[in-house]
């Protein structure tokens, strides 16, 4: 009868079924190690610096193209949004899923274990399909190189979002693996050979990001997640901290989508259609909030995560001539579809499709991600040489070589296209790996064990045993026992 | 004896008069979202692309005059400082914002909408003063008019920190709308018509941002507010996420300041001073703040916003060759009078001037920003050919075309006249915005309802009902008991 | 039995020894003024603008450089990369520190303290140093000597590291002036002298403030610190506070490590060199992390720290051609190496050598940094004409000027040679403050009241007293009323 809780739990968990192992003694490290050391050696024999970043290369660069200045290195057109990207990844993505009240050391945590992970074996997966000179057999790397990187692992980021609190740090890890992978195939898929135009990865990294981490998290539904219901749900500095995210990816979106879209004008441009979009799904975001509350209260998860909606939506039209008013209309429908699913698809997903999504990215980015495919078929569809140039807009879709003769309108086709591959690459990879992840090897918790950081952190003592609280709760005692 | 607090509070609030309505689902969804259209309506008339955004223009513009490299475009230029000007309006003065024990969320959070429709406004406000081209009727714009943008909301924003705890979101989106159109008109008046300097706005953001926030606080003076003072406070953990925003604000300083100067020394000088005026502001702050408690105690709130008066002060001259000594000594004086502000000015302007000041605005922008606009009307007087060289003097202070003849001893008279109607600006468009938000239709809160998240948020339940909290069990356990 | 704990430890106090004063209301103003206005008067007689911040100069510098465009002004090539390091001292370090359950008010605020004062004072020390114009007698000053000045004060950040809940602020500045005058010193030596390449500073910055703080804390050891015991420890969202710190940190390392290095090539080479370090430690870091904890749980310290150590080791080698396998490697080592200190090496120096060392720069600081100088020397030892080409040798290596003729094995026998400096600077010089710090004067806590804000703070009341814990204290009161 005196039995604390979590020995009540170990009974039921033994008297319901398996009790689960949650020790990742061995298997953490030994993933950790033999990545890495895989990374060395696969590093080791394929990757070199680029022209760009070789000092050898570098001076020759210069010398064989006239460049009299260093500041023409790619570095100084990209450092800047690579870092605001860099603190998306980590701070934005990281402190956006802090938002648990005991769950704030996993999410921040393994988000930087996977970060950390996942770039390494993009910039190799990448550089395979992409940049491997077939001469030498290596792959040069320059800012752009790590740039890219990022952007692959925000894929595998985004479906962490759906298993916040469900899984292992192992299974993350391989989320991620196998999230790089189908990412490197699908982009080398939509960019390469449909040739589709997406700089801020509204295909590529969003709808795939989010439709594969859905899958996985279909596959590994859990009926009696219920039983872990006091844990899913936020304190009020957890919220705080989770606004760090937040606005960190909001402040940043416009670095995201220009940061490896044409020098100039295309950068430029990009960075004023993406901050034109936020802006208004803002506005639109705590509408819809306020709305769907009695007496009109914001709920804080619709504002943590609905105002970023207009940036996902540009992530493939913020490059072309879309329009200031063109990305505000953007952002103002995004804003609303986005909160309405927290209000009412995130519910019905988890009742009738089995889909527990933490943090619903379905709202967040599969959603707007597709929506933003298709926003930008219709713009590359609509493009013309009046609005363009003709220059413009050879230079804008990269109408050369074996598509120099393609028309707007097939471009515009192409790009929805590329949606369809993006989400059909999220679902059928993510129902593989959620597959691969039901193997009762990887130390994920039990269903009345999850968003609980106990099970793979060493949680220090309650804020309940520092001195002065006790004390003053004696006092409290004390003054009323001498009355 | 055994009534919930809040239950005492309402019965208070019903026998003392009466009780507020703060139901905001009508107005809020409705004012956010009939404006976020209006804007759609207007950019489509109005805002297009710049010749540096626009890929047919961009192209025209390097041909027509004669540019080689990309690198020449102005987003190369100033796309790093927007970043940094971006991050101190919404995670800096957000953060700020946070310190109130319970007010974290409306802190950051309503600080997140108004900036984010306020900017919108101030594309088109500014546009229509400054950039609108004649012959077309079109407002073009580039990176510049987003910092410009992000500027003037910065003034609605510093007017909130008078008002933080004691007005609706509602009230925030009225007070933002006319800050904005209030700033672009003084903004008109002091660098078009009087031809002053200011790039960092000392006069034009903070003296005036400053006053027009005291202004309202004034007209909306509650002589009941010591009613909600148990929330007029921070506590430990709120304390240090204002200093997130501190230092956010205190480190991308020299970015604001620099952020639209001059290309090469402009933006290399302003950062310079910047750095140099903070830096010495922080050890004035500190030395006042320790003199200031027994035993020599610091106080978080003067570490918080006293440090950052240098940056303040500088607004106006850090552009100019006011020479690093000069910076130390503006930030020196500085730091000592804001926080002397705090611990004298506040309490006296409450008692004797009913000005209700939450954030202390008066110690950090209003009379901060008063000095920079006369330390910059002294610098600009004393300016020399000596110092400048002739085309120096003529680049600094744009002494061209109608003001090509103008002395540096006229300027610096302008740039004074022009720091009075800053701050005459603020006063009496504060006073009239007050009045207007009197109305009783806004939703603002009643006196003993002030400081608090729960009037406008759905906020998490309290960390007091998370497990480990001995309660829980205990509930477990008698639950088990009664069995 | 009624007595308030802290009263308690009063009588203790006066019981077992001399009750320490800690008031430092003379003692910490006298500080801050009589040292800003010493800054005052000397960068008034030495520090001018160089000829990219002074107006007149830099239109000379065009006219005689044949510069036609702004953006060859230096300021455009550091100022991103300055202000990731800014961002790196001033919320990476300062937030790494608040991870005490009642010392975050100290740990950010006193760093924000003496970063402020210290870049002041690093301006001049390494302007007399470095960039004193021996015809004029002044420093002339750019954004180079303003991330330089960030650099020298990382020296003693580093060491308050070690010092964090033991020493008082007045402590800290001395502790800052000494720091930063050494500092200078051993630079002096290292890269003028010695003639060594160190740009991200591995020697001058992390093995000289790792040795320096280990120093001082060895000399103020206190054995009866565990009288402090209860302070000395984390609670959860210490912990999170503290991850925001660490993330900036590793976020910024890149820039870090390249702020300085050549223009072009070089700052490319070393952001690449130091992200990849980086990710590899992280990797490792967690791995034995798990690996030490039963269950294989992780441990926030690691975390938190180790993660790092790549991006430390980086600091002398990431400019050289080291490679991106190399940078791999050194990552892989450096986190496993940092990640044992914690677990074995901490306690190990507290128990025998007298070292009490609170935030383990010894294992991210002190022995990465010296690990990271004799990489450098390595790698230097073994760079080849056929690698750099011979113009990229003379550039990497500056092998110019009285240094034409060294070979790159002198060079390396040289870098060596610098690091043992940098120790022994920080060693000799640690020891000298340690003992000056020694003096009574300095208001440093007592044994049982190390490691807590309340000394030096202002701190608010707790959050228990928030309305709804009345209902709390109701209940108690309740519970004992029945009894």
């Amino acid at each position: 009868i005196g039995l604390p809780l979590h020995q009540i739990q170990h009974c039921a968990g033994n008297f319901f079924g398996r009790q689960k192992n949650t020790n990742i003694r061995v298997s953490l490290p030994a993933v950790c190690f033999v990545w890495q050391i895989a990374m060395i050696i696969l590093f080791g024999v394929f990757i070199r610096y680029n022209e760009e970043s070789d000092v050898r290369k570098w001076i020759e660069f210069k010398h064989s193209h006239n460049i009299t200045s260093d500041i023409e290195n790619d570095f100084y057109f990209r450092y800047p949004s690579f870092q605001d990207v860099h603190v998306m990844i980590f701070v934005g993505f990281g402190f956006l899923m802090t938002f648990l009240k005991r769950y704030s050391f996993s999410g921040v945590g393994f988000n930087f274990l996977i970060a950390a992970f996942g770039l390494q074996w993009a910039l190799l997966m990448q550089g395979w399909f992409h940049s491997l000179d077939p001469n030498t057999g290596k792959i040069y790397i320059g800012v752009e190189n790590l740039i890219n990187a990022d952007f692959c692992v925000a894929g595998s980021l985004i479906a962490y979002g759906a298993l916040l609190g469900k899984v292992s740090p192992v299974q993350l890890m391989v989320v991620t693996l196998f999230g790089v992978t189908l990412f490197a195939v699908e982009e080398y898929i939509i960019l390469d050979l449909l040739h589709c135009r997406d700089a801020g990865g509204s295909m590529v990294i969003h709808a795939f990001g989010g439709y594969y981490g859905l899958a996985i998290s279909w596959v590994l539904y859990r009926p009696n997640l219920h039983q872990s219901k006091r844990l899913n749900g936020s304190v009020y500095h957890s919220d705080v901290f989770a606004m760090i995210g937040t606005l960190f990816l909001w402040m940043f979106w416009p670095s995201f989508n220009s940061a490896i879209t044409a020098h100039g004008d295309g950068q430029h441009r990009a960075v004023i259609n993406t901050y034109l979009a936020l802006a208004s799904s803002v506005l639109t975001a705590v509408a819809i909030s306020s709305m769907s509350q009695k007496r009109g209260k914001l709920d804080m998860v619709h504002i943590q995560n609905a105002t970023l909606a207009g940036g996902v939506a540009m992530g493939t039209a913020a490059e072309f001539m879309i329009t200031p008013y063109g990305s505000l209309i953007v952002g103002f429908c995004c804003g609303i579809i986005s909160t309405f699913g927290y209000v009412f698809v995130t519910p019905f997903l988890e009742k009738y499709f089995k889909i527990q999504d933490t943090c619903g990215i379905h709202n967040l980015h599969a959603v707007p991600g597709m929506l933003g495919g298709f926003v930008g078929a219709i713009v590359a569809a609509a493009a013309s040489v009046e609005v363009y140039g003709r220059e413009g807009l050879i230079e804008t879709f990269a109408f050369e070589g074996d598509f120099a003769t393609r028309s707007v309108l097939t471009q515009g086709g192409y790009q929805a296209a590329g949606t369809c591959v993006a989400i059909t690459f999220g679902l059928v990879g993510g129902a593989l790996v959620g597959f691969i992840l039901k193997f009762p090897i990887w130390g994920d918790p039990a269903d009345d064990n999850c968003y609980d950081d106990e099970v793979y952190w060493e949680v220090p003592e309650d804020e309940e045993t520092i001195p002065p609280v006790l004390e003053y709760n004696n006092h409290m005692i004390h003054k009323h026992q001498d009355m």
